[in-house]
């Protein structure tokens, strides 16, 4: 039996909303210690991991591991008729085929629950070795969606060229070019304002935008993102989730003669 | 002659939000009681009724009974045209094809006068005979007009079934169902967001989403809903008018084996 | 070279938001005395004229008169890239064929720049005399331009006439009639709320209402509008670019028997 129940329902809304426009349909794996998902983009492209660690539940029951395959969107169609303060809670029974989700609404005067068909999804877990990487970015995680969201209007993909100074986006299209410098910054007043830069050795890759501008979906559920740059390996783009875990996003840099690539 | 000066002017832009969705054409009836309307939906399945009391408006003058057809759709534009805290005036001269809607804003210094043909238009007056109700829920309007919308995404129709401890809002369609369940709440802080139900014996009837979303659109005028049941009768969902009158729905329930009735 | 420093680079954003409807192409025209623009509209019927004095900006130079052609679509996908409270920057070198946007944030952590290919452009420089008007109304902009809105959705023209009284708006169209009236009103709280009307003879022009929609698109440039009208000549619809210069368009009137123009 499985019965897990977030207080803060509105996350998992968040944690919806930040895969639905990558994911179709993907499997969520509970077992005793958290709910996560790993799932490619439909393309084949980019790679969605989430972690929701039990310890953040206020109640978490998982009796053995299960898998249970859901189609997200219509996931977020049962979540989007939670309110915004509702407790969640998430249930299956052993060897059902379908999941639960129970909305309570703060004063207990409205409770809901929405079953959902489970679905039988194929699916190979990617094993992700830790790696060093030559650049780490941390910066405010709505300056790097509005950058992704700007370069989109001139190009299809960013060169993100990492120096100690700081990190430059760069596109061309062709109405013109576009180059974005954000300097390394430490000394705010909100440490979630500031852009810390970690570099072993300068580093310069080319991305498709298309996919960044995905990833920042994930913008509501954290103040800052972090980018993990090394040439010979995806992108990490990180969102973490306060006291609970994270969503983390991988893409394989663009090779420059990769031309056409772009869409 | 007629003249309804209505200091509330916004109040009418929202009565007609609140019918256009249903209703295309319409004759309003004025007498020396009120200003009001009765009209079947464009498909002929659910009814409205309309009612402003002559006691509401600054000032009534209605010299004979006067049924004057107009579309409602050009009613609205007109009526957009005014502020919200405009003044409105009906005005029609006996004989005449055409009615005037005036805007005064509150200083004075912008009048408008909008002039709108009449429309001949066939209609029968529906005796709707006062009834006994199994049930009678009285409930915040926005939280009706939520569970209604949430509801739409998941099936067509929904089964509203009331008990002593609360009323349940069911649905079910393709990838899931649904229970929405509010309990009878009467020791809230404000009045207007109690959950309040009269029941002579349990009730449960089964009714278009479609139409109860478009009634919903009197959300506006008024904080709560009065929904009243029973098995031989059509349901009444009434939004009273703030010391005017009522706007009331009404819409016969769907017998169980009417599944092509389905839009 | 050029070089025009704009603390307030937001208005520049406002500016081109403000021509974009009307113009596609055009060529801004700098000198030691300022950066201004004049252009017909893409159909030829009306005529915009903007007008930014070089004291406005924090730092101006212009070492020789230079005239740049610019698709306004794409400069202003470029500006839209900058933030509301970002300083903006137009340079261009000498004998170049591009011009660079620079926006640079408040705290100077994100400096972002823009290079835009030049278009040549054929244009000739109407001489537009001065004139005298038999009515001048200033107006506020909002409800100017809430006025020409709400006309729209009854007709297509209003006829604008102007007496000691006030300015009425009037139109006409298969769903009835329209006319609003503002009053002259000098005496409010706010200088910016007041209509003054400044007459020498009373005067009745016809517009299309599609242009006076157009020319709306600058209110956010000011909080009021001057309108200024006389039989022979078009009309001057004026917003004050506060402490740098205007934007004004010119629409001539309709002729009455003009009617197959109705759009």
């Amino acid at each position: 039996m499985l019965e897990l129940r977030l207080v803060q329902g509105s996350l998992l809304k968040k944690v919806l909303d930040a895969m639905r426009e990558l994911v179709n349909d993907a499997n969520f794996d509970c077992s005793a210690t958290g709910f996560s998902l790993q799932a490619m983009d439909s393309s084949h492209v980019a790679l969605v991991a989430l972690l929701l660690r039990s310890e953040g539940f206020e109640h978490y029951r998982c009796d053995r591991n299960l898998s249970m395959g859901m189609n997200l969107n219509n996931m977020s169609k049962m979540l989007r008729c939670a309110g915004n303060d509702d407790i969640i809670t998430i249930k299956a029974d052993d060897g059902t085929d379908s999941v639960t989700f129970m909305f309570e609404s703060p004063n207990q005067d409205k409770i809901a629950d929405f079953e959902m068909k489970l679905m039988d999804i194929d699916s190979e877990h990617l094993g992700i070795p830790d790696a060093e990487y030559q650049a780490i970015v941390r910066m405010p995680s709505s300056e790097f969606a509005r950058i992704c969201k700007d370069l989109s209007s001139i190009g299809d993909t960013v060169v993100i060229s990492v120096t100690k100074e700081g990190v430059k986006f760069s596109t061309a299209g062709d109405i013109g070019t576009a180059n974005i410098v954000c300097r390394q910054n430490k000394t705010v007043d909100k440490p979630e304002e500031a852009t810390i830069i970690e570099m072993q050795e300068p580093v310069s890759l080319t991305f498709a935008l298309r996919y960044l501008n995905s990833f920042t979906k994930a913008t509501p559920l954290s103040d800052t993102v972090t980018i993990s740059l090394s040439s010979e390996l995806p992108v990490v783009v990180e969102y973490k989730i306060a006291e609970m875990g994270y969503i983390r996003y991988y893409l394989a840099p663009k090779i420059e003669e990769d031309e056409d690539m772009k869409s």
